[in-house]
């Protein structure tokens, strides 16, 4: 076994297993402080609640808790592996969500014989949280999935291989396309991949103001395009006419290549083809659709971005969820709409353009880190994501009408003590 | 509102909401650190599971995971109001766990529309904890619901109201039977109630050697005899065949009582009709089938048991559902039992035999307790209840069959800084 392996199997075994305890975080030494955590003290919320279900928030941790839900069908890289495989991965968003906003978060792991067996298990449990993290699970199933518990939960339902990888490469796009002297309005943009993640880019990045007609999209079979008939509806949404068949095809003269597919499917020749100041995110992780050192060699004016930690521009997607989800929180949000997650991109996109604190600089050694070509997103150790993208989340929602409380007054959060503003 | 109720609500509502926090157990301070949590490294453990499941209990924190399972539909003493209210109860219950077992535990409240509904729900879930405690559930429900979830889940299920219940009650009556000169294989017993704590506690009596036509039940129509015809099948079990029709025909020359039903529906003139040195267990709370201070005023030879603490002889749940689960998940057992229930039932009744410590004795501010009528049950501060009654649930289950671990080689456990045996 690898080194890299068997310290990975070690974090997670040794010397407890697993990653999160729970804590108690009230008074329980004495035979007094027991009958109000129990009975028959606990009496009192529970007729609380039952009188005006808000209650729940006052009188329970709902209010800082989010479940990560998964049924195992599209564990990150590795495919179908089971509900109880995804596990370890579902701790570990629990790990982020509390490492970067102080947000509790429990793993929920799904044995679902189909979509509507997933979304009735879901359904009926959700009042036990204040939020709910889709993870891993697979498209097209996943587009049901969400849809269907956004409309039947009054908590933010949010797959975040969708939107939380979405945000954030448009975040980095816009400020891509900044430095490259163009526009997203007029940039031709090829996505290699038809997946959840690719479809959510692709949807964020209309919504931002691309235009569909500028927009390639290709799957296993190649270019998504008015005359296929295999399509399903998530992808014929961006079917588009042309005499397109291939990446070859498409990337010629194109702006943007975005690639959510898999390793190794951009060669030299098809960067080499595309318009000057080409933008490449690569973001299949570990192995990119094509390595940055290629892609550097073949097109030294390219800006790239990667989901990998060793390179700059990290497309990752810790940058967003934990903030998102804190932002909609604090203000009870009813649901993460477009408007939010619009919002978070903007924030994020202007962060990169401030200077960088000394902290991340000595986080990365390095002695200077300023907005270009190597630097067009923010990075997972800036504190200040914690206050910017959290802001701007919560105001979208007050001003979007899905907010049930105002602007927390709290506001902004310098850090994770800071969380519950007290 | 009175003192005692808002210091409930200011308990569950001040500084923060709520009792319990998820907390990380491994270093998350660098990127480096992160990316064994988290992506890549997480992608070990998730392939090492989808080779063997048994590898979550290795990787993950499922083997000291118990979910505490309520649909609301009987919130303690309260009645059905609905699941989100239940979960002050189910949070207290993750409270007790933690404090007296070292177990952490999540709450699940399930809205569901039929018992198929929430065993169909939990039971895709329940691969997500290495055990499930069900928690206020409504009779006759509970009892096709935990029959069912048994049935089809790998993991220990365990309705604590039924089985809880009947384990205390069961270990206080063989230690009050002792005490008054009888044996529970002779005893008539009476018991009002007729619910899923009533139905267990009986059963468990029976399993103890109580024989079935010594014991008289009653429900809100009165004795449950051969004759009726609005019994479901969990009442039919106890008819017998008599002409006794009320509490007042049942009670005369009992020898003892159970009341788990309502406030005051024992009176004076019932107790005084029991056979010498009656047992009476009122376990109503708060207010009980009959006041101790009336009990003892008519029948000072009275052996008596409640669910208050401010009298001697509580029965409380938190003796045994700790570390039953405690037990069960030190051996990976596949269920709970009748043995391990038996088990524990037998490590109650003679630890409450053995001599006080001294840290009992100045928990409540006495300067003696030993076994005899004012002390029959352990108290719940009693330290050895860890030590005890885990060590003899887990032993139940290696014989029993039911263990997929040997027994544990760091037991007998000291305190909950010992459960994981490093």
């Amino acid at each position: 076994m690898s080194d890299a392996r068997q310290a990975a199997l070690d974090y997670h075994a040794k010397p407890i297993p697993g990653k999160l305890s729970i804590e108690l975080t009230k008074p329980t030494a004495t035979a007094k402080d027991l009958a109000l955590a129990y009975s028959p003290g606990v009496a009192e919320p529970c007729r609380e609640i039952a009188r005006d279900p808000e209650n729940a928030y006052r009188y329970t941790g709902k209010g800082n808790l989010v479940a990560v839900i998964s049924d195992g069908s599209a564990i990150l890289g590795l495919g179908n592996l089971g509900a109880l495989a995804s596990k370890p991965v579902m701790e570990g968003k629990g790990v982020l969500f509390k490492r970067f906003a102080g947000i509790n978060s429990v793993d929920i792991e799904v044995n679902s014989e189909s979509p509507q067996a997933f979304i009735d298990t879901v359904a009926r449990i959700a009042d036990t949280w204040g939020g709910i993290n889709l993870e891993d699970i697979k498209a097209p199933e996943c587009f049901e999935i969400e849809q269907a518990l956004i409309e039947q939960c009054s908590i933010p339902v949010f797959h975040d291989d969708q939107h939380g990888t979405a945000i954030v490469t448009a975040a980095g796009m816009l400020n891509a396309l900044e430095i490259a002297g163009k526009r997203l309005e007029d940039a031709s943009i090829v996505c290699m991949g038809a997946g959840a993640a690719a479809i959510a880019c692709m949807k964020l990045l209309v919504a931002c103001g691309a235009r569909a007609e500028n927009l390639v999209m290709l799957d296993r079979k190649g270019v998504i395009h008015t005359g296929r008939e295999d399509l399903n509806p998530y992808k014929a949404m961006f079917a588009v006419d042309t005499d397109k068949r291939t990446l070859d095809d498409a990337i010629d003269g194109a702006d943007v290549f975005v690639g959510l597919s898999g390793p190794g499917l951009m060669s030299a020749d098809h960067i080499r083809k595309m318009a000057p100041n080409p933008v490449v995110f690569a973001c299949t992780n570990p192995d990119p659709e094509i390595h940055p050192d290629l892609a550097r060699e073949v097109r030294p004016d390219v800006i790239m971005a990667t989901g990998r930690s060793d390179y700059p521009n990290q497309v990752n997607n810790v940058l967003g969820f934990p903030f998102i989800f804190r932002g909609a929180l604090d203000v009870r949000a009813t649901r993460i709409n477009e408007e939010m997650k619009v919002a978070a991109v903007h924030a994020l996109k202007d962060l990169a353009r401030e200077p960088v604190p000394q902290e991340v600089l000595d986080a990365y050694e390095k002695s200077e880190m300023s907005f270009g070509r190597e630097y067009i997103i923010p990075t997972p150790v800036d504190v200040r994501l914690l206050e910017r993208i959290t802001s701007a989340v919560a105001q979208a929602a007050v001003d979007s009408g899905v907010a049930r409380r105002p602007y927390p007054s709290h506001y902004p959060l310098k850090s994770v003590d800071d969380v519950y503003g007290v």
